[in-house]
């Protein structure tokens, strides 16, 4: 057998120069995006007053299979990649497991998470396009540290929306974020409409990713030269998470691996959709059939109990609707919930191939998530973020079955990023004070209750 | 000219398999330790009761050039090394200067710093010996992060007293300890004979790392099968932090560079004396003439403003006496410092060599260091560490000198960790609250006052 590393590297030669666009294979692609103005199917120049022109073609392209990377974008992926690919040997071991357990480990930069891969992408094509400044939003603040480290790199101005709860209960991921020379304010803000609408209704509101949605958009269209972007969900996001999938296709073959099972947690869908692409493109393609799982908080479980229907991406319903998993953009998490992945929708692209049944989907609850972040954290000595623990608890779980079986399955699963921000949360599972919540059909119902009606089209 | 890439990546077989000890090549060996109790060089057996036997062996091993690292060791150091060499392109362009920067970055891991080299190392040998706790202190936290994941990888009960000051304002950097399994316990306390002396005195003291050496001294030796183990200053820990600067080397040769001058920061010394080790013995050998530039901050100055004699490494004044340039374990730094690198004393061995000539020694003031931190941040988005940031300071200094003349120098510094736990220092400096402390002479003198008496040896 052959000798396999603990860590495996690529040379900076083998960062994929494409990223690769999975819709290109879809045998069916998802429904198209409609503007909330007319009803009808949204077009490229209708998403220019949000996004710049590149990153709306990159957003409406069905077609073109591998994009070029532009060159700026390779150097910044050289200042942080290759990520390495990692063999778990000590968790394995502690599990004694058969299982083959590896993980691709983005959290080896200073964001602390895969986000960096979209930021960079998303800053250049704005600078390239003469834009002078950009809004975005943040919950537990790893994509505002990604875009300000991009958006400095660029010199492009930055203004930050943080969910409020987060911006006082984080002060050291503002600061951080105000390192890299961003600007954030705390969301619900007087700085917008959207926001003085909601703190006139709730003036004590903490703030939700939603509304911070809201404001940055809001900010975006009403600046001259500003423009928005997104961390995750967005076609344009998994497309520049490809990187990640294609970095660790690369990996395992030159180890001589395949995963059966690929397991990635899933807010939004940027980690997952970018880790499985080219594995998806294999069973799209009847190349391989990988078992590809996403993992959600059972806090907020868009997948497994969510709807498949069209929803806005914000609370203030001014982004066009997607048709994906949601719980509806009036679902709010539980204020216990902890672990970040508290988006109300999900991934388009994920949504809908997870409905055509090409991937599985499974919820799993906090303080279970908690318990293998520690086991985790002890046996690899990576922190995990809160995140990428929901991707190890079910990594854990498929490799005890493993156990019962005897079967020696490789497992693959994204570590997203680290924890470091996130000590309030260990603390609260180390102490016992962390509780999980499982939201009641009728908790459920309230975020369904606000979905959009569209005529014609869901009534 | 060959193309360099960013991040230069040994293979996991190009991790040394033995550490160098660097006494073996020094013309003149720094002074015994002199035993407090006696009055007389301490021996081998002197510092059984403190340390488990192998690391006093290596304490006291001034022949034996290079040692094998066990392979337990190797096998833990595979989970996070080798660690990038990384070509700070970026900075480089920013600072417009003919000099080629380098850097080696051993933040890469969850304690986010160099110390797991030596944690690991230490927490093994107590392991074969078969002890069955360990102590140490703690001030910024990075070698108690350290200690308590090399401690639970090997199931070693770990008791880490955290200076005060620091178990308050940074209750994420105690959590992460905890999570590893950890007992945390602010100092001074009431469970040593040394903390109860120190509170009695001065209950509202926020505690200082020297008191903390004391009170993890004490439990050590008055608890069966339990040792004492410490991040910096000594012997073997240089030891183990060869490594550094052997990959380093390693490294440097596949893309064949020298460095002409080598930069690291200096608190106890062991981030320094493991980067030039390697490059030391080429110095001390006659096979390159590199300049070694060590960098403290302006309000702890021992190298630069101390004195060379023999002091306490602890302030309860339990611990052997060693030679070494110091500011008296009664110096207090200024409470105003930000930047760790606050201990009193400096690595005996850097000490000797500094003393004869062959390394410099520069200090430097907060503002600058963060001013050289964020630029850095900027340009490469790694978020550095204050301690790590002294270095750099010093690294841009030489780049922009190098600006002046013309001269293409090759420059080597080390990053040692990185900055997530200290965006309170961030946050101050970003806010303009960063004040600088140089202390006066009169300041200094108190410090020297409480150097130690010894009949014959210092009067």
């Amino acid at each position: 057998m052959k000798n396999i590393p603990h860590r495996i590297y690529l040379t900076e030669d083998q960062i994929p120069r494409q990223w690769y666009n999975l819709r290109a294979d879809m045998k069916q692609l998802p429904d198209p995006m409609i503007n909330p103005a007319t009803g009808k199917p949204a077009v490229e120049a209708d998403l220019y007053p949000v996004f710049c022109e590149k990153l709306a073609h990159q957003e409406m392209d069905n077609e073109t299979r591998f994009v070029d990377i532009p060159e700026e974008i390779l150097e910044f992926y050289k200042m942080y990649r290759p990520s390495p690919l990692i063999r778990a040997y000590n968790l394995e071991k502690a599990l004694d497991t058969p299982a083959k357990i590896y993980y691709k480990f983005e959290g080896n930069n200073t964001s602390g998470s895969h986000k960096l891969n979209s930021a960079v992408a998303q800053a250049y094509y704005a600078k390239e396009q003469g834009l002078t400044s950009l809004t975005t939003e943040t919950g537990a603040g790893q994509w505002g540290t990604a875009l300000a480290e991009a958006c400095s790199f660029f010199g492009l101005p930055l203004t930050v929306y943080m969910v409020k709860v987060s911006y006082e209960q984080k002060p050291f991921r503002k600061a951080v974020i105000q390192t890299f020379g961003a600007d954030v304010i705390p969301s619900p803000s007087n700085t917008t409409e959207a926001g003085r609408k909601i703190l006139a209704e709730n003036p004590e509101t903490g703030g939700s990713l939603g509304c911070a949605i809201s404001e940055a958009v809001e900010k975006a269209v009403t600046t001259p030269g500003c423009r928005y972007v997104l961390g995750s969900v967005l076609n344009q996001v998994l497309l520049h998470q490809s990187v990640i999938g294609l970095e660790s296709m690369t990996a395992m073959e030159m180890i001589d691996e395949y995963p059966d099972i690929i397991i990635g947690c899933a807010g939004g869908g940027s980690n997952l959709g970018g880790l499985i692409a080219p594995f998806m493109r294999d069973k799209l393609t009847g190349k391989a059939d990988p078992r590809i799982i996403a993992v959600e908080p059972a806090s907020c479980p868009s997948f497994t109990r969510g709807r498949y229907a069209y929803d806005f991406c914000d609370t203030a319903k001014i982004t066009p609707m997607a048709k994906m998993y949601t719980l509806g953009s009036g679902f709010m998490p539980s204020p216990n919930h902890a672990g970040g992945l508290r988006y109300h929708g999900m991934s388009p692209v994920l949504s809908k191939l997870y409905h055509d049944g090409y991937m599985e989907a499974v919820s799993v609850e906090q303080t279970r998530v908690f318990e293998a972040a520690v086991l985790f954290a002890k046996q690899e000595t990576i922190l995990p973020a809160p995140e990428s623990a929901h991707a190890i608890r079910t990594a854990i779980d498929e490799a005890l079955r493993c156990r019962e079986t005897g079967e020696a399955k490789t497992i693959l699963f994204g570590l997203t990023g680290t924890g470091y921000f996130d000590m309030t949360a260990y603390s609260a599972y180390l102490e016992k004070r962390m509780v999980d919540h499982i939201p009641s059909d009728e908790e459920l119902q309230k975020g369904f209750d606000s979905l959009p009606k569209i005529p014609g089209i869901q009534e």
